[in-house]
């Protein structure tokens, strides 16, 4: 079982974060860490403290020689702007943060403190931790990406890709659109609300490719693969929804229409010609592509300032500006793909046991060996 | 903590379930539960099932005299239906169900002990489980509704409607919708779909009125209330999306339409206008009300039945039929509250402590007492 | 992983358990489990209880033509004695169970609602569900068996006899001690005490035979297999020590004269002459025989009653005595063998996964063969 | 709920550990965390490392100004010695540690990857962790020591002690002894011990005062005070026992003389002359000293080496030797003061909630004011 925590303020001395239960054998490539926090910090729409930080992992724990050895991996990510105690009060709590709320449950007398874990560089470590699985899930064979599908009302239109033809379209996008003509209009609805001083959301799609049949399970509520995917992406700071396949989709359509038809042949085996589904059928996966849509509401930090009160006074206020970014989402994406690699890497040590690569290679080939799919 | 663990197949011999962790001195009404677990059979689409059973809970632990003891409460609902030795093989795996991914996971031979346990009768349990919170909630003045708000692409318009409105608009409906005008066209679009032997997906709405702020947190992904409702409500059978608030709508707002300002009068203390964030700001409760939707697909088993393999020979057939709902959207939203009510008493639970009902109460006062919103 | 709760009160209706994760494909002989439920409830010095309860377990649910199907085993057991409800109440609270300290818990006006649940019966259940898990075992080769090394200071004497030695011993032992000398001296000590209406505790010894090298790990604290066991062991009511391998003897001896050295031969391949460690080295099993001891106190029902207060009056008075037994050492033992096969189970899904059990034993015998000891 | 995990081998770079669950508000006293940390490295008969390592802990995240946050708190401590990819490998296994086991487990050719983790160095991450708990517990009047009542089998008597008069006793002593005459045999032992080139075990107790009745539940097996106690103390390495209260000598006392009967006065409230049951009944605090001890096995590592083999060839050698102690009782003592205090903090949050220390100790004297005792 894997388990992880996170620790660090936006502005503290540091993100920390231990992974435990990595299997032992597993070469871990730094290099390919910190390219995963260079994507979350990447996006056309992100603010100023991306010029700040570059992010680095440094790995403390958990490796001999460059691989895993069953032990707890902790991971450092050095925070350049190291002032938390410095800072102002934050005394005119931001809509959309969880300033109020925090600082009620809190017991403070401003929003500092909340706002300083509160925030979306936390996310730095679960991208760190997320690309430990990522290395974990490869050496099974099964990739991860995430794709933005809309930012500002404009879809982007990809249906007719295949994982590889996004994959390649993503390499030189600024917003991580595969389509490249909605990826202009993105990028336009973005300037025209920096201008305005406003923000933006949308939504991202992560797929993972080759992720055997039968991991989650139907067998209680906890154990669906499809109840932990929710979970995980909608940790994520701003995302508001969350969707399997086509799911917001199918509530407009009839069953004929929407369920996916289980056919066979010769050369393909058991098969399907749609993935409504998304990969998930009684919370188990099904052996198709998984698919993930999380939607994020726009940046709640709006620099045109949104009303709000003095936790002193009382008085209406305009709330706080901290330094922000207009859009996020593919950061977002990038975000979610390391936390759904965490659930299915989780999901096939559940499956397959396993305290080194090499034994849940083993145990997952004879596994589908013996289906004769 | 609240835990809880439920067990039996849709024609096993009865359906357990055990809470454990409810504290001491709630008064449990069993009539409640029952007049729950009757709202889950009801809606205009449901099938045959609905009228063989007439679910009743038993509880065999956990009260002494009407009142709860602390001690794990433990629920009994009798099968009227027990064939489970008896049924059939179901070799002609249908699509949209846990029906292949089950039976290739768990090494069947046919998908029947898949279905038995992925059958959504499961949910029976989670009602009645979660109306022990309900009943918990209520002592705290938290009160939980659910209503329908999309079947087959109808959407009903409530947003007129008060708490208490929606709550008297629903007492009649036979889908569970606030809106009288919808309601008819939801029927019509329920009928039509049965005559052509299709189904029907939805969306359904749950509103929890009254929590304190301060639920849940932000300082860990898994601590969050948004994290846990996600997980809970996706957790349900043919539900593939959930949303928090206007987490959908919000891709296409700037923040600054988005967002819900924060205001003051000496007379309601802080309060909002609006509620897109559906009363979470960073995963924790804002004193707002709670809204989270559940999207259900369309039940999968059509009558009209979808294209499959036999599992022996692997020739293309038509998907078995089991007895089955042409729309469920009503008992889905039945069904979320419950799991959400068990979110929302497990959070209380976490901030208030507590071992008795009269304990948490005290807390809860004291902790909103100290605010001075 | 494998999960359980168990709900139920002494006098309730029933007995409930819920165990979850069980893998499918396990044949499920109800006669071992009756057959368990039998060796809990006898033993020289057990109370009339035990002539009025004859628990037979009801499995409810996760079975399919007697094989398990990886949905929770729902396990039911009849109380006879159903009087919860018109049971006195308990105002002079016993010294030694938890009369006292729940009520002021819970917030009682009596210990009624206390011993009801906190009363040894509960451990029924786990017998019943530790017998699952002894079947799941036994399809690994792995054995468990107690027996009783210490009653009222008499020690039994049994380091010349094998597994298989002690098991044979046991079958006509009226304490379940394999020293036929030591046991009538036991019984003496249980009659005595009985004669004086005292009470007696003592010392069980659980061993696990064929347990593969490598279960539980040192990587983090909970995953240690010696503190699950410790754990589950000295959850059981009366236990108040628990020991791994000769740990309480460890601390009079050297280091030399206590580590299990490590030999290989061409036939034996990695062996020990001793096992001092008890089968756990670092948390960890090295391939030798798991031996935990649990150490229970003197039954804390005593007929000549202790000293106590009215609960109301707070006068001095004697405590309430209940129907009770002498002396539960063998019992207890037996209650341990569950708990600890549930632990050994759930370390080895841990290890192998699988959810069937085909495939664990593929994974684990494709481990060993792997490891060429 | 208090979570936390650790990182960080023997000779890497650090150690990390990250606390998950601290309420907010707490004053943090660096100070105090390295005292208990030299702590845990004093003793007489500690080894070479102790000299190389004067451990200080940086607090990485959680703090602002001081005070806890409510977020989690990380800790780093450097190791002086960090050589972990230079060190040779370990092929000749040391019986008594992991090695052996560890290395089949995780499939390692050599046993370095294993005693790196396994390493009792990791402890000093839990009394870094711990630490936190136990100013956590000052703020509730909750005290914690522990003493050494056994090395190399002399025992020291303390029962005339108050919990005072032993913390006095010890602040001079070098084994942690609070019995003068004792201590001077115990140190003769460890001389003797070392000239000998063996190594020494024994006992140490863990005393916790101020503990408010209630704490844990007899509800559910894992719910148990006393169960979390034994798994948190047994997981800490080289205990291979323990023991709450009077637990190993009440096998051989009768029920009479073991039980703490149960007295008032209006002086006092409800209190005990004895404290056998060593503060839990039923699993249960009763507001007694809650008493644990654990038993260390000898030293692992014997400078005089033990038999093993040889990995590659499985030819008979001696054992590799790493730097060690000759005794290291005081020191599992002081960790496991850590690790109670943890379970201690942890089931009061579990009984109070709140997320500051202000609402944690109000919830808590308002229950102990309405127990009116």
């Amino acid at each position: 079982m894997l388990r992880f925590l996170t620790g660090g303020e936006s502005h503290g001395e540091a993100l920390l974060g231990i992974l435990d239960g990595m299997p032992a054998g597993l070469k871990v490539d730094t290099a390919f860490i910190d390219k995963e926090l260079e994507r979350r910090q990447e996006g056309h729409g992100r603010g100023d403290r991306m010029n700040i930080e570059k992010d680095r992992a440094r790995i403390l724990s958990g490796l001999k020689s460059g691989l895993t050895i069953g032990s707890p991996v902790s991971v450092f990510i050095e925070n350049k702007d190291f002032s938390i105690d410095k800072l102002p009060e934050v005394k005119k709590p931001r809509p959309g943060h969880a300033d109020l709320a925090g600082l009620l449950k809190y017991g403070f007398k401003d929003a500092r403190p909340v706002l300083e874990r509160a925030s979306a560089r936390e996310t730095a470590m679960r991208v760190a931790i997320g690309s430990l699985c990522k290395l974990l899930l490869r050496e099974l064979k099964i990739r991860v990406l995430s794709h933005v599908v809309m930012i500002g009302g404009v879809e982007s239109h990809t249906s007719s890709l295949s994982f590889d033809g996004i994959l390649k379209n993503l390499t030189k996008s600024k917003v991580n659109c595969a389509d490249k003509a909605s990826e202009k209009l993105m990028i336009e609805e973005i300037d025209n609300a920096k201008e305005k001083k406003d923000t933006l959301g949308g939504t991202f799609e992560v797929i993972i490719d080759g992720a055997p049949v039968g991991l989650g399970s139907y067998t209680q509520a906890d154990r669906r693969l499809d109840a932990m995917l929710a979970s995980s992406v909608m940790s994520i700071p701003a995302v508001k929804a969350v969707e399997i396949g086509n799911g917001v989709e199918s509530v407009k359509k009839l069953g004929s229409k929407f369920h996916d038809e289980i056919f066979y042949s010769r050369e393909k085996g058991i098969y399907r010609k749609t993935n409504n589904a998304g990969g998930l059928e009684g919370g188990v996966s099904n052996g198709e592509q998984i698919i993930v849509r999380g939607y994020m509401k726009p940046i709640s930090t709006v620099m045109k300032p949104l009303r709000s009160i003095h936790l002193d006074t009382k008085a209406a206020v305009e709330a706080s500006v901290e330094r922000s970014d207009v859009c996020a989402v593919p950061s977002g994406g990038v975000v979610a793909e390391a936390v759904c690699a965490l659930v299915i890497a989780n999901a096939l040590l559940d499956k397959f046991g396993g305290d080194t690569v090499t034994e849940i290679k083993r145990n997952c080939e004879n596994y589908l060996k013996d289906l004769k799919l």
